[in-house]
């Protein structure tokens, strides 16, 4: 019953036909078929503050990061991060079902196949560690995969 | 000899001290310390022409994206995807010796942590699965992780 639904939501383009993992990825010239990335920071919210705390063992990336006054933030979307989530491949924006559905390549929803997030966000300062920013849209302790001017 | 040297590197934060992996990563109550992505497609050049071609199983998540001027790409710097090139954390700016040295997340370079590449890119066409775009800094096969508007 679960696979003939799944089938049918596949067939109708809302879901990818199986789940999608290195075994069954199509591959260029040989290549790898996935990648690993890993957090180097997390957001904090602490009361009306937002920060990103970098992984200590990142901190001279960090040089040069106080003198910008915008950054680049991509985030992993961590509680969408099961094979399910990952196969949407259709959603109405927002969640909304009035809302006509659109492929989620032109959405921001959190529902893709690799649920990275993206913001741009001003730097307050930069203590140590910590990137105080004005705000990001993320839960507390959310993976960051990358900071870029 | 090159243990000594990589220590020395390491001291002056030019990389980070051992390689990065899960097995030693930090980690956040518990939640995973990687993560896997996949390409969704590939930078695909021909003549003066520059696509993205969505792997087809994916082509669902394209409905809407022919209505977007302009679009992010996530892509992978697969060239930079190695443990020496990912542990750099300082770089001079576009390789150039006689620019300052910066923090990667200060900078594009292609030497970071998590080797993903971001640009903005007008599309001109959506056919099928592949959107012709006016251009990216990005070498034929690149592998595409994600495409927003």
């Amino acid at each position: 019953m679960r696979h003939a639904l799944m089938t049918l939501l596949a067939a109708l383009g809302f879901v990818t036909p199986g789940p999608i993992n290195a075994s069954n990825s199509e591959t260029t010239a040989g290549g790898p078929v996935s990648y690993i990335v890993y957090p180097i920071g997390w957001v904090r919210r602490s009361d009306d503050k937002t920060f990103i705390e970098v992984d200590k063992r990142f901190l001279p990336a960090l040089m040069g990061v106080d003198e910008l006054k915008s950054i680049w933030v991509l985030y992993w979307f961590d509680r969408n991060d099961t094979p399910q989530k990952r196969s949407m491949l259709r959603v109405h924006p927002r969640g909304n079902p009035d809302n006509p559905l659109r492929g989620v390549f032109a959405t921001r929803s959190p529902l893709r196949p690799n649920p990275i997030a993206l913001s741009q966000v001003n730097v307050l300062s930069v203590r140590g560690s910590l990137i105080e920013i004005d705000g990001i849209d993320a839960f507390d302790d959310t993976p960051v995969l990358d900071i870029k001017p």
